[in-house]
Order: C-alpha cells, then sequence, then structure tokens
C-alpha cells in the first residue's frame, strides 16, 4: 500500500473514498409488500420483499418470523450473455452464496420474536451488473423489507409495541487497486483490484460480515485496515440514505 | 356473442377494441446490443437482445444465422410470489411454451441467409405481469431484435446489402369477456375470459401465430372471426409504435 | 393460396380433404380404466386413462374432480432414435406444450362438478410417429376418457344422475402445401406445410383450440378461413368414429 | 423344497415347468432397424434395435462395436399408475439396473469386432406389465438385435465374412411358490415367491446371468439346483422360439 | 475350468481359496450408533448405521421397522478420479444397483417386527477401492447393523424378547482367472476374471444373493458349482470374524 | 469483549489461544498423487490431491495450469444423518460456498505458470465432523497439494526451475463466547460463538482470506482485531505443523 504523492482521481472522476451515485426507488411493484430498484451507478437490482403470514415447517408454533432471501442476475446483465441457471437445472455457487449472504446481513438486524409467526422473502434480481451487485442488494434489501414490515404491521399482521427492525443494516465493496485502497468498486476495477472485500455494517456502524479475498497475492494487516476504514466510513452514508429515503411517504 | 346496446367501458376505462397505454424504451441495458423495457399497461418486460458471432453445431456451414428466445418471470412478477425456476431445478411448461412461440415469432420475419453465421437470442424478463406478457415480449423483443441486427451491421458482421428483416412482428391478446370481444386484456379481464386468444401478426398485417384457447366452453365461428378482426387491428396500431420508436435515434 | 386446375392426388393417394386411416382399438390394456390403441395412418398412440378416487390437493373439498394428460414419445417412435427424457433428467418444451393441450383439450368437455372428487390423468405415450401425434392423442384420448368415466361410473365412484361428459371432443391436423389446404398430414407433408394448424374440435363443431403458425411465411385470412373449414369437416368424420367405437361392447 | 405328491396345477392352468404363451412379433415398428412385440403371456414389451454407424467417442479408433440397452416402463403398465421418471427428473434404480442387465445380456453373444465401428443401441419400453418384463425384454431384444445386425449387413456398415452374433440369447424368472420350483412367473406369482431368480443363458446352455434373491428367508443350494435346472430348460425352449422367428422371412 | 498341476500363487501370494486380509474397526465414528471401517485388503469402506425412532409413512402403524441401504465412492476411491455423484447431479446406475443389493442383503436377517416402528440406515462409504467393495460393504454394514440394533435396545427403543437379527450376514466375491476359481478378488484379478460372482450367504450358510456375470464368454454349470463352494467356504470365514468382531468390547 | 479475572478454561481443556490435537497422515491413499487425513480434535477430513496433466478448455494454450477443490460431507459425519446431496439431485449452497474457499485458499499459494498446462484437483471429504471443517480441509489439503506438486516434478510433468507453491497457507476458525475470543472451535463452542471467523493465512502471516459473521449481534472493531490476532498466531502454528510433516519421508 503506497500514499500517493498527487490525489488519485478514478476512471469515472470519484475520488478514492467516495461512493458512485446511489439512487433507491420505493415502490417500483404494485404488488410487493415492499419494493425498491436500487442502483449503485450502473449496477441495478431490483428487490422484492414478499410478506405471507405463517412460517417453515421447522419454525411454526416458535412465535418466530423468518426472514430469507434470493439473488438471480438476469441473463443479459452482464457484458457477455450467461446461460439462466434455470435452463441449466441448478442454482451454482456463486448464487447460492450471495444468496445466503443477504438473508444472513437482514436477519442481523431483525428481531424475530418481533416480527411473529409471518415470513419475508427477499428476491434480489440483477438488471445489470457493474460490480458491487451484492453489496447494492443488501443496501436495497434493507428498504424493501423497511417497507414490508411497515405494510405488516398496517394489515395487522405485527402486533405488539416491539420494533422489528433493530437497527439498519448496508454493505460496500472496497479493494486495493495499484496500492490505492477504494471505495465502491465498478466493474473495471473489481478486475484489477488485488484484494477485494465487501463489509456488511449496521447503522450504529458495528460489523455484520466482513469477507476479505486476496485475489492477487496475500494483504496484509495494515491494508486490511484501510479497506475497513473505508467501508465504515461509506456504509454510514449509505445508512444516511437509507433514512432519508424511508423518511420520505411512500407514494402508491 | 352479443351486442351491447349500451357502450361496454371497461375497469380501466378502455374501450373494448382499445390498446393499454403502451411505451417501449430502447437502450434499457448498457451492454446488450438491443434491449428495451417495454409496457402494456402495467405488465414490464425487459428484453434483451444478444449477438454472437457464429451459430450452434449443426447449423454450422449453412451459411445461416439463428435467433432464438427465453422467456421467464421474476419470482415476485405476479401478485403473489412464485418459487424460482432455478430453484426447482426446472423449467416449467409454461415458460418453455412461451418462449418458443416468442422464438417463432421472430424468426417468422427473419432472413436468415442476409443475418448470416450469426446468433442472436432475446431474453424476455417480466418484471411485472398484468396480464399480456407474451404478447408484450413478442412486441418489445422485435425492437431490441432490430438494434442488434443494426448494431451488426454497424460492427462488420452482417454483411452483403440484403434486409435481415422481412418485416416487423407483434402481438396482442384478445378474448371474449361476458360475450364482448375485447382487445389487449390486463390479469383482471384474463381470469374473466371464455375464450383467450393471442394472435401474431407481421407489419403486412398477415398471420404468424393464432393460438386460440377455450377456457370456459367451446367458442363458434362468429366469435373466432370477431376476435381476429380485434387483434389485426390492434396489431396494426402496435406496427406503428414499433414504427415510432426505431424511427427515432437511439441515445447511447 | 392456388386453387389447382386438376385435382391435387397426395402421395398416399388420398385427397386435399381426406382423414387417413383412422383405427382405435379399446381395452388394449388390462388394468387401466380405459385405454385405447389410436392409430392415424401409421401413427400409433397408446392412451391410458387411469382413474383413481380423490383429488390433488389445491382441489381438495371443492367437489370437483380433475383430469389432467402426460404425453410422450418412445425413443425410436421417429425415424431416427431420441434421447429419452428420463434420461436427460428434464421434460422437453415441445412435450410440455402437448401435454397440456391434450389436458385442457379433454378438460372443455368434462364437467367437473359431475365428474365429483375422482381423478383421471391420461397418459398418450407415441409409439410410432407419422405426423399428427397431438392430434391423434386427443382423438383417442376422448375414448379412454369415456371408457374411465364410465368405469368410474360402474363401480360407484361417479355418482348422481348428470353427465360427466358434456360432449365428444377430438383433433385434426390441417395445413397448406404448394398453397393447397390438406387436412390431416403425414409427416412427410408436415415438414412441408408452409403453414400448419391444429384444429381441436367438439361433437358439436365449436372450437376448444386453434393453434396456427406459419412455419415458412405467414398466412393470410383466407388460407386460415380454408384450413378451418377442413378442419372442422374432417372433426365431423373423426367424432362419428369415436361414436361407432364407444357404440360397441368393450370386450374385455 | 417339497416334492408335492399330487401334480400342481398354477392359477392359469400351466404345470410348473411350463412357460406362458411366447409371441415375438417382428417389424412391428416401420423405421426401426430391428424391432419386435415380444409376449410372455399378458407381459408386453416392444424393443426397438437402433443402428447408426460410429461409436461413443471412448471406442473410437477401436475397430471394434457398442452395443447397448435402455428399458424403461408406461407409467400404466402396471395395475396402478406409476410416475413417469422423466417427471421426476430422473431414473430410478431398478430401470438403471435392468437396463444395464439387458446390456451386458446382449454384449456376451455379440463379436465387437465383427460389428466394426457401428452401434446397436436397444429400448426396450413395456407396454404391459405382468411379471417377467426383463426376461421378455432379454428374449425380445435379441431378435431386434439380430434382425438389425442383418440389416447393417445388407446396407453395407457390417463387413468381413465374420459372424457378429456368436450365439443367440435369452432369459426366464423361475421362482419357489409354496416350496414348488416354477417356471417364468407372471406377477401374481413373484409376489408369492420365496426365492426369485432371473436366468440368461446362450443357445448353446451356458450361463450369462445368474441373478437369484432370497426374498422371504434364504434358499439352500438344492433349491437354487432346482431353479438352475428349471431355467436352463425354459430357455432351451424360447431359444427354439427364436431361431423359428427369425427363420421366417421379415415382411416389410 | 481346468485343474492346475502345479499349485497357483496369486500376486499377493494368497492360495484361490484365500481371503484378503479382513480388519473390521468397530466404532469408527463417535456419533454414529453403529460404525466400522471395513478393509478388504486395500478395499476400505466406512460404514454408518443411522438409528432414528419411526419409519417412513408408508410403513407406519404396521409395528415393523425399516432397515434400508445407501453406497458410494469417494471421487478419488479409484485408480482415476471420478466425477461427483452430487456435482453430476444424478446417482449411478452402478450405485443404485449395489445400494439395492445392500439393502436387500440386511433385510434378509432383519426381523422388522421385532424391531419395532424404528429405522435403521446403512451409508456405506468407499474410501479406497480394490476390488470387492460391494462384498467388503455388506460384510462391515451386518456389524454396524448389530451395534446399532444393540444401541437401540439399550436406550429402549427396541423392546420386547424377540431377536432382531435372525442371522449374520456376509458377502464375497469369486470369480475364474485363466481357469481357475479364485476368492475374494482385487481390482486386477477383477478385470481379467472371465465370469465374477458376488455371493451372499448367511451364517447359517445359506443364500440371500447369487448375482454371477459372464464378462468374457458365459459360463458352464461345473464353473457355476466350483464358484459357489468357494464362496460358501470363505463367507463361513467372514461370519467367523464378524462373531469374533462383535464378541469383543465396544469400547467406547 | 470482557477480559476475565480468572483464567479461562475450555470444555475440552484448552486455554482460548490453544489449538485442538492436530494430526496430519500423509499417503492415506494409495492411489492419489497426493492425499492426507487431516484431523482437527475430533474433525476428520480426508484430502486427495488428484493430478492430471492437461488443462480445461478455457485455459487450454495459456501455458497455465489449474487447481481447483471440492468439498463435502459424508451423511453421517454429523450428529444426525443428513441426506446425500446426490440423491437430492443438487449441491447445497453451503457445501458450494466451502468448496469455492478451499480453491481460492489453494490458488493465492500456486504458481499457475510454474505449474504448466496441468490440473491439480482437491478432493475434501469430512468423514466425522466437529467444528472447523472448512479449516481442517484448507489446512491438509495444502499438504496433499505440495504431495501432488511433488510427484508431478518427480513424474516430468512440472518442468523448469521456479517454485510452484510460492508459499504455505492453513487456516483456522476463532470465535467469540461468553465475551472471550477463542480459537480453534469444536462445535459445541461453534454454536455458542456470537461471532464467528474463518481466517486463511499464508506461512508468510499475510491474509487470504478473511470471513467474520456476527452470528447473534454485530461485533465491533476491537473484537475484529482480537480474533484476527488469534487467528494470526493459531496459524503460525498450522503452518509449523505443515512444515514438519512435509520434512518427513513419505513412506509408500
Amino acid at each position: 500500500m503506497t500514499t500517493p504523492a498527487t490525489p488519485v482521481v478514478r476512471a469515472d472522476g470519484r475520488a478514492p473514498d467516495e461512493l458512485r451515485t446511489i439512487t433507491i426507488t420505493r415502490g417500483w411493484l404494485d404488488a410487493a409488500e415492499g419494493s425498491v430498484l436500487v442502483e449503485f451507478g450502473s449496477t441495478r437490482v431490483l428487490c422484492a420483499a414478499s410478506f405471507t403470514e405463517g412460517v417453515p415447517r421447522w419454525k411454526k408454533g416458535s412465535g418466530e418470523g423468518w426472514v430469507t432471501a434470493e439473488y438471480a442476475m438476469l441473463p443479459r446483465a452482464t457484458n457477455t450473455r450467461s446461460d439462466r441457471e434455470s435452463v441449466k437445472g441448478r442454482v451454482g455457487g456463486r448464487t447460492h452464496e450471495i444468496s445466503r449472504l443477504i438473508g444472513r446481513s437482514l436477519r442481523a438486524v431483525i428481531d424475530v420474536s418481533a416480527l411473529g409467526e409471518n415470513t419475508i422473502v427477499l428476491d434480489c434480481d440483477v438488471l445489470q451488473a457493474d460490480g458491487g451487485t451484492r453489496t447494492a442488494a443488501i443496501t436495497g434489501a434493507y428498504v424493501a423489507l423497511a417497507d414490508a414490515v411497515a405494510w405488516g404491521r398496517r394489515h395487522g399482521h405485527v402486533k405488539g409495541g416491539a420494533n422489528v427492525l433493530t437497527d439498519s443494516v448496508s454493505a460496500v465493496s472496497v479493494g486495493i487497486i495499484d496500492g490505492v485502497p477504494m471505495l465502491d468498486l465498478p466493474y473495471v476495477e473489481d478486475v484489477r483490484a488485488g484484494t477485494d472485500m465487501n463489509v456488511v455494517v449496521t447503522g450504529a456502524g458495528t460489523f455484520v460480515e466482513v469477507q476479505g479475498t486476496a485475489e492477487h497475492g496475500a494483504f496484509d494487516r495494515a491494508e486490511l485496515d484501510a479497506l475497513l476504514d473505508l467501508a465504515v466510513a461509506g456504509n454510514a452514508r449509505l445508512a444516511e440514505i437509507q433514512r432519508e429515503t424511508l423518511a420520505a411517504e411512500l407514494a402508491r
């Protein structure tokens, strides 16, 4: 890791610690109990939260709810077309891995007892992929989840005074490129990053997931620390955007 | 089939022979060689055309290209969430059937020799479903296909002077509700229709596919004729919209 | 569409509006509640109707029965061997599509309330394919269905005085070959047909399904009308054969 | 094993060492290079032999041919309907096991060098099952195989003077019922048999496969010997029937 | 079959009627109710018996228990790596066949009424394969089963005085190599054997399964008899080893 | 995170920063080019490295080799039996995720150019699971990989003077239990851990992967730092054990 003498400017003009333009459009779907189209630059993910009464069999009678997530990518979300997983007849490892990550991240801020025996499924479908699809998905899914919880309360499925959401949660990617730690990598940066980390953080600034991977060569403790600092700051800004978005009236 | 004494007004205020608001947004994706977001009222389908050089093995050396399509629905495109076909590990019958229909419809207006040994795959993913998803998909896919063909020509993959597209193609649903033939059915009308027909028509007004199904009780020749008349007129209007859309410069 | 000056004679010596030799052998299987071996020329389909008490979960308590169909082809039914769908691990699009068509066609003439909470599954397995396998399957399946309904009544599973079958149903293919509309196409004609249509008609002569496809070039309204006329006449003859077959004592 | 004082008569009137009525109808399919409908009493199996030039990749350049078999049962071949393996998406253990047995049995009488680099696939589809479906399949498949080999020679794909078939092969089931060894068990006897054995024998009377299973309690050496004697005699009769069948001109 | 003038010595120094070194290590797993690592020479199979209260739905209320088995091979158990069946998405024919054989063999010595409504699943995973994996699996699985039954009795799930195990069961392979019948074939002998037989025998010396296959050329009655003699003697020795193993205290 | 006044003693008597007994048995399989049975306490993983010449199609002509891994668990490795993924017909998300992690970890220390166009597949099969199966798998797989690379060099498939392995790699789990950071968690501790982290480290002490997950409540920076310290120290000890193991002659 080197400290550059002159300010680093990225291909899209951002400073190393700057997020891409973040847009979260609530209520993108008519039927879903919560839904957003979330954009991190050119990355676009449609997050739909489906609220249903009842829980899977293994949770019945527990008094607790269940939140889970499924992530997928449209075949032409990427530069070259990928085969559909439905046609291949199996869900790939990457898809599985990200679905599980999103689910765990959201469950970290859910009080399942306050939710009661209700289920919320988050579908995060990537319409266009330009790096950071999993972090955009987590960030958007939280907003859709919040709307679905509010729907459940409005319709009398969520009872009692306890907060279902104990905090907000968001995620951002960070990486080291040519020795410089950078925030929120688009695809062109992602492929060049020596180290790549996805960090999921609560509104309170504590960690939910830290997933760092050395893509080319291992990384040392100083690099790890610099990346964590960047990620915590980026997530603080994302939490602010989530708060502002949810403060607005949902026009439906 | 009865002729109503007073004018029939539909739930959404349309006349029986009136299309829903049709919107075709070109260039919705950055990477795809052709792409549109097509809307028939609340029905929204993302159509991406992927152009690649070369053809499947069984077409190699034929001098001819290949055009195919895949249709799918996001899990929460509908009122209640459906399981993902990728998770179920198999593509359902309805999905297969519609994918094949879209492919056949587009191939009806493609001159595969003029296309040369290139492949265009049309991915039609329903983001929101409110009836008529397959007809919206065909109508939008034609525009994406036209853009992909133009891309292929611009990049030198399509050679020679012959037109690759011999005509335009569009589709619309028609049905008989309470004895009245109606055009372009949203979901609430679709479930009530005694007879339901999807009609695929070329810009020249000839038939590519006629698929009529008696949902409740069979239909007679007069009803069939009335439905065909409605569909031909509706498709003429769709062809016009396609023409206008394609006449505009594609801002990318 | 041209009107030929001299009478058209087909490869197998038939007139354009003539069916192939139709044979329906009832009771081909010992155990099935209804079964026929149906032959349209060289096309041979074994149709087995399995009657069971009870209905799928989603119909329980409705007082209504359920009729469904599965179509499949033996690997060497065709000129060259096809891989088994069981070995490939998935049912193909064409198989799905035809299974659904047969099911819908039969349900059009079933009064599910009169059937009561019973299920009839029609298995239509193509032993030899020479064009028109789906139309032979529908035509034969109706006879097997009628025998299965009679079996259900004889064994006290179908109660009450109402007719379970509200009409008969049959199907035939029609197509335009070198400009001449022709009835009941064998394989050699099927591959040459510019337009290909499968028409499902009740005994009363009303339409249940009209599925027309332009294989090479679109078709106009006059051609469509000529094809429908041929199909209605052909189905009238098939309904007559079904009636005669069912009038005979079932020797078992 | 007891020696009954009075002659045992079976439900269908046969003596313990008597085969059911065996019928082998050659040329049942128009297109297959060899095909028979084989009947062992009510058990009916359609055996189709598909001859193709070339061999699987792992045999290429070996100068040797390849013979394989696939066995399957139609859903309503049995008393109660079974689900289709194509719909279940997987081939069951029993199906696999019998397919492998048929393949091994036929390969025991094939000189793969004399066959040359050609492949013959035997499809054995059970249309009606009344016990002994695997033994009927082997017995019928041999005849279809012989016709396919003759076809290959007639069409110049099989060259040289060497016999491709080194012998004939047939199979029959035997079992012990109430202490009495019996030949060629129909379903009602099969379920009652304490020990059940399928024995595949060449025309020369030597063993290709011996598969004995104690269904209820183990069996001793004397019982095994008695069953083998019965099976050898039964197969000698089947070999005779195969010879007579193949001696006739194949009317096609 | 010839009688050699000089004593035959096998590659590993054994006499033709000699078993490989047999080792059965009980209690190899901490958690399983019964478990052994069984070794036939270099062949190593881990057999785990899982005892659970209750039975599959179709046995409920019968008062009877259920014993079943699953066999599998690790990818690098063999000389060259095989693809995983989980990755291929389907269980192969050989795996199915052997799983079924193990299950039938064990059920032959189980009194399901004495077991009561309990289920024991035997997992036989081949860690290293050097011929005879299925016979080692059966021989080892019996010991694991005996331990699981004892566990069930100790924990009060198996009640009453009747023996659950009516006898012991073991299995061994035999084959004819260069005319000499030999016992317990390692891989190098297995591939050279003209005839190959797996024989499952009870402690009392009666047959449970006899599976003989002519790999190259058929075999005659004298050869069959010689192989059965060898197998019966080999299984008697295996039964002795099983008895000795089970007589020891299980140190856990 | 609290600093306990009295020393913490774990259920198995270890100090918080102490590894379980680590055993690495090389050459556990006869045929594999590299293989170890690795034990972290009661956790036992069989790691087999299969060396084959050539690379997957997408790497052909690159001059580079390929290293990949597959992880799986035997059905009764755990306290209660799990269904086999081969029988379920699909590989689960957790399995996919861990297979990918092992592959990435090993690739971090492989110089693919020095390896040349050869492929090494690491199969890591968990025979017994008591927490830390993925970290044991990585630690053991490195040793098997080293043996396979040596095999490749000894047999002339790996050429040139460059080191194929640029460093060693190992992994260990760490977690916070009742406020105390602990090293190398067995199952009973794993389920109680509020935060759970798997850390993959090179022999040089740099990070390859850091995967931290808040199981119950999020974690702060101080906790993260404490866990990383523990993990680095534990991995240093594992690297030492790997070195000692590999220093010994491989007795085969």
